[in-house]
């Protein structure tokens, strides 16, 4: 692994987490004033075909978090609240995923910061009812990717962005796309 | 605290645990073949009035859960599987407490049974739509406890006492007021 340079005076490393038994994303952001910097994103993958069983699977999310947490140190973690799914077995297991991210996250003495969907989609497309392919695009260009990441490492990348816009007071888009809400931006 | 007393050789010390958002019970018994032996229960508490965090109390469960672990060191955990509510958001918070029960429990190395609340009463009460009351006194009478635990210790006792029955092949109640099934008990 490429040695991991800690964030620049004043910048924030933000970690951003979306939730799933299957697949977990997370994505990790510098956030220092209106600059926004892509530091590394991926997924936690708990199944590979053997058919796991529950409690491996939590384990595997547990331990995937905090050596995310152990080897980038982010300053605080952007956790995405997930939906109520139609079926209430899957609300079940998508709870339990959602609760070993958030104990790997507390475990390493980290802060919680938690976003809806709506919020993390109206912070960076502009709108709550964006597509998945809308946020992947626009986490793109923000970060100013060379390709797009995948779709739940997109939304993790996504929640931690929205985490920096709130903190930072814009609660919109910042950086080279960006349509202010709120002038609180100096300058132009 | 007093000093945690080793079970005896060719005992299993079973851990029960019963999730909860507000409330997890848990509770602790020794089983050797037909012998079971109460050593602890009681009730970790995530709710005292000051509106903590989910994450907070998410925190609470698991390092409550590993506590317990590292003192009276059980070398298997039995986990109640929880209802599905008929408020999905309940279900989700109810979701979230079980994952942090079942990372406690694998962040310190140990196996996880998962028994439904039917087979829970099942084996402890001998039919499967038993009321509360009836598995705090069914789990006082087995374990010859002086007083009823705590509704939650007794559900997490239960879950323990489930487990031990299963392992041990009986499927039903071990002890002085048992109701034999299967006949696998020797002697009378």
């Amino acid at each position: 692994m490429a040695d991991i340079i800690a964030p620049p005076p004043g910048a924030t490393r933000i970690l951003g987490l979306d939730p799933g038994l299957r697949v977990t994303g997370f994505g990790i952001v510098d956030a220092a004033n209106d600059r926004l910097s892509y530091i590394a994103s991926g997924c936690i993958r708990t199944d590979d075909g053997t058919g796991r069983s529950l409690p491996d699977r939590l384990g595997i999310i547990l331990n995937g978090v905090r050596e995310i947490i152990v080897t980038y140190r982010p300053a605080i973690a952007a956790v995405e609240k997930v939906f109520v799914n139609v079926n209430p077995q899957s609300t079940l297991l998508l709870g339990q995923a959602r609760g070993a991210v958030i104990c790997g996250v507390v475990s390493c003495g980290l802060p919680v910061a938690e976003y809806t969907a709506l919020q993390v989609k109206q912070s960076v497309v502009g709108h709550g009812k964006a597509a998945k392919e809308q946020v992947q695009h626009m986490v793109t260009r923000l970060l100013a990717l060379a390709t797009a990441p995948q779709a739940d490492a997109a939304d993790a990348l996504a929640c931690a962005i929205c985490h920096a816009h709130g903190s930072s007071g814009l609660g919109a888009i910042i950086g080279p796309f960006a349509r202010r809400r709120g002038g609180r931006l100096s300058g132009d």
